[in-house]
């Protein structure tokens, strides 16, 4: 499982590799979706996988990408994710963030469509969603920046920055009639927050039909987020040793 | 894996082959439903498998009809599906379809039989659903054409031709208390369609209960259309993968 | 695979314990639930499991029961399903009838549980739960017969018997709280209509929260019923196929 | 798979590696939850395993632990579960209980979120949930014992005790925002339970919609709890294969 193409940590490629399955795994991506990390050598660089399947992506299928230009680093790349910059312009506007998830998972969807939806934490898994100065993730209009008849893709730079601009300071991003990205400060924690941000959205769905709903305080949202995030390897272990037996299942190289 | 019954391309048939898998895989198809393909040598014959649950088609299964009369080229074929004028008569009504796919998927049936339900496209996968001149799939209904007590199937020519009517111009057709029929100009394409207009559906089921939703616009609704139906080659591929390698499971032959 | 407990034909046998696992992988019963056909040389004697769950019956375990008592033929036989006089009294009644499935299907319980809802069908698979003369099954309420502190089971031959009552010449009966017992004059039809039933259930689940829903015309779901009960042997191939292979990779013997 | 933590029987032991396994392969603990039980040779102990995926614990992971304290007894334990007070606290409480366990099981959650929600019993498997002098499991609100802005858990014994007056004689005590807690006087029922609070969860979700709602009468829970609960080892003996053959499927050691 060489990679020549990136002189980021060997550690740190592989756990890209487990993310794009893990998150397949999951139901967060499908044939569509994908994850990235700020190189842990070169704060201007990241990690991406070329346009392909995430449940399919090797080591070898990494790139170098830059942060300033969205572009491969390597010359004549194979074809590239047409949304990187997504990462690129998060990665320039957010110096803490690490990694980087966009994804159409189902639950989710629901809440970037329906007008006035509010995907708001109502379980202890989901504070990340909530707290002191997050009220729920803001909801990215396309129609605002690309006129009423744009494929709804983060086709450039203007496009991506103007999403980093609506994701803020917050962790997560809703984008309307498509899905939604998440930040954290490591690929755990990303993949942690991918997962749970659609278990939120499945419950949420589940228990408005029954009344009105308890969403966490400020204060529990906060306080779940430290508590579960620091405990982020548990089902990240988890999820990388089933994704891997799957893998292994699948007969994949 | 040969095929004594057609001169149409080995890959062709492989294609349908895996166009059949795939859908069975995706869940859009069961024991029922099927998918055709218009002849590459011939544009006056199409292949489409004997009577059989799609999931256990090979290439051997696979049989050659005439367009004109939607019945099998060769003498004495084995029993052939009741529904093949769903076929034959849109490929005779519509020159640019080129691969139909018939089937029951479990959250386009709502859309089939609450009355005023409209199947328009939400995500940006399913834009083919809407579009200029386009505003939700229509919705065919037998008693129009057959009575009230029909067994629901397109059992003849002239209902074939009804339903062809129905569709007109549109790429995916609603049919009442029985499923939708979805077209397109090569068999990826069709099956992206018909997974599609199943996520879109589910999405929907799934929104409406949070409120007013937000459609693409005609414009957004083209552009991503063409967009991802230029990228239909990435799930085609991922999904014949895992259908392959769930077949190979199965120790299906 | 022998069975020294009838002389019931031997694909007889095979038939019901295929019919076990069918109705298992289906998730039509779990680890409750049970399936039953009439003796195909004594239509006063039928087959039935020992009391196990349906997923683990073999052709060893296969019992004779007779009609009249509800009991098994041979001395000291190993524990009974509790529930045995719900087919016993129904091979009494109803002398059409040659199999018995009696499931709590997951779709189908809502159905048994809110006042009022009604299992109409809304599609061309399900027509058998209409019809002329019939308009949905008919809901047995057990505090009518066994008062308001039962434990809701058919335990003994009264109230099998009015179970069967309130069957009349339906093929489905619902039962509050609890479940339902679907007929048919063969096995693979009865599992069909089993299968089917919870499918109807699932659609209308999903269909009534978009408005006011088309069910089936008297007409239409007689044709619907003689059209797809023909082609039973279709749906019951290929689930046989596939609950043995599921069986084969499970290592059951 | 032997375990030198513990003089308990290792037929105990071996049911709670089990009933970890079940619960998993059940869909009633994920990456989270835990379940234990009480000590067979000392009503002052029980048995948990060390903090991990139920998914993974093995007869060398279970640990005793120190009712009174909810400590392990032995010196320089792994890392424990943060919970365990949970357990400790209601075998404190309850001389009666043998068995606890603690999820997040999806379909429960809403009844955790939604205000004014009753998790009442619906269907025969699930008469536990309610009875004479039960109405439904009460919910435990962590803002009355916690304040406003903790993490939701039950981080030490005023918390679990807390809770166990919530649990009072019931079987089961919802956590708002959180999940649930189950108890039962043996592993099998507790299990048992476990799975159909998350069934009854799941068929009332789906029921209100249609209307209103019949429950058991409280004489029809008590003595279906007490049908059911008798034949508990049915279920058990099922799922226990199940989840074996699924490990073992999973190369797992």
């Amino acid at each position: 499982m060489s990679n020549a193409s990136t002189d980021a940590g060997a550690d740190l490629v592989r756990d890209l590799v487990d993310a794009n399955h893990i998150l397949y795994h999951q139901g967060i991506v499908d044939a569509f979706g994908h994850v990235s990390v700020r190189h842990d050598r070169d704060a201007g660089r990241f990690l991406l996988a070329r346009n392909m399947a995430p449940a399919r992506v090797q080591a070898g299928d990494i790139l170098e990408y830059d942060v300033g230009s969205g572009e491969a680093i390597a010359p004549n790349p194979p074809r590239l994710y047409l949304e990187r910059t997504i990462h690129s312009e998060i990665y320039k506007a957010r110096s803490d963030v690490m990694a980087v998830v966009h994804n159409h998972s189902p639950a989710v969807l629901p809440f970037c469509i329906a007008r006035g939806a509010r995907l708001r934490p109502v379980c202890h898994m989901a504070g990340f969603l909530g707290g002191t100065g997050h009220d729920g993730p803001a909801l990215f209009e396309i129609r605002d920046h690309a006129g009423l008849a744009s494929d709804l893709l983060i086709r450039n730079r203007e496009l991506g920055a103007a999403l980093a601009r609506t994701l803020g300071r917050s962790r997560v991003v809703l984008m309307r009639g498509h899905g939604c990205t998440v930040v954290a400060d490591s690929l755990p924690v990303a993949v942690f927050r991918a997962v749970y941000t659609e278990v939120n959205a499945q419950l949420l769905l589940r228990s408005l039909p029954l009344g009105e709903v308890e969403y966490l305080s400020a204060g529990e949202a906060d306080a779940t987020r430290v508590t579960n995030e620091g405990q982020a390897a548990r089902p990240w272990d988890l999820w990388r040793e089933q994704a891997r037996r799957s893998r292994h299942d699948d007969h994949a190289q």
